[in-house]
């Protein structure tokens, strides 16, 4: 069922642009991986691990940080799918 | 970091609500755990965890099964955030 993107399996991709999104947006709220660690939680290097695309987040874990970021759940979600969009086509 | 709803801790809450809104897609599809564990890949005994809250689905499983349910996977996170709102207040 799953589909192939070149080079990258799609379950890889989706952690991947996760990981983008969620560093650009802790970079929006000018807080460091320690200090979004702290807010959500976490650790920062599990901070560190989602935004290499190295983890999959949990729902849970999308909540925690959204809150910590001051953001909607579904706003991370909508950017990861912006990303996603083109690379479908 | 962690608040307690009463009677049920936020981080099963979260799993709980996300299995209420994908039985609700489920059914607004008209397919059953085998039709949608065999279109996003998954078995139906997961599809039934997840229905009840007893499993946590990752980012990219929401993905997968958005995509079987022919929405956007911001919507179900949509959906949950409704839900989530009024207890919050």
């Amino acid at each position: 069922m799953k589909k192939n993107t070149p080079g990258i399996p799609e379950y890889r991709l989706i952690e991947k642009l996760f990981g983008q999104v969620l560093q650009q947006l802790r970079k929006e709220c000018g807080v460091s991986q320690e200090e979004l660690g702290f807010e959500s939680g976490y650790h920062r290097t599990y901070i560190s691990q989602l935004e290499r695309g190295k983890k999959s987040p949990s729902l849970q874990t999308i909540f925690q940080l959204a809150k910590a970021l001051k953001v909607e759940p579904s706003q991370i979600v909508e950017r990861i799918q912006t990303l996603v969009a083109p690379r479908s086509k």
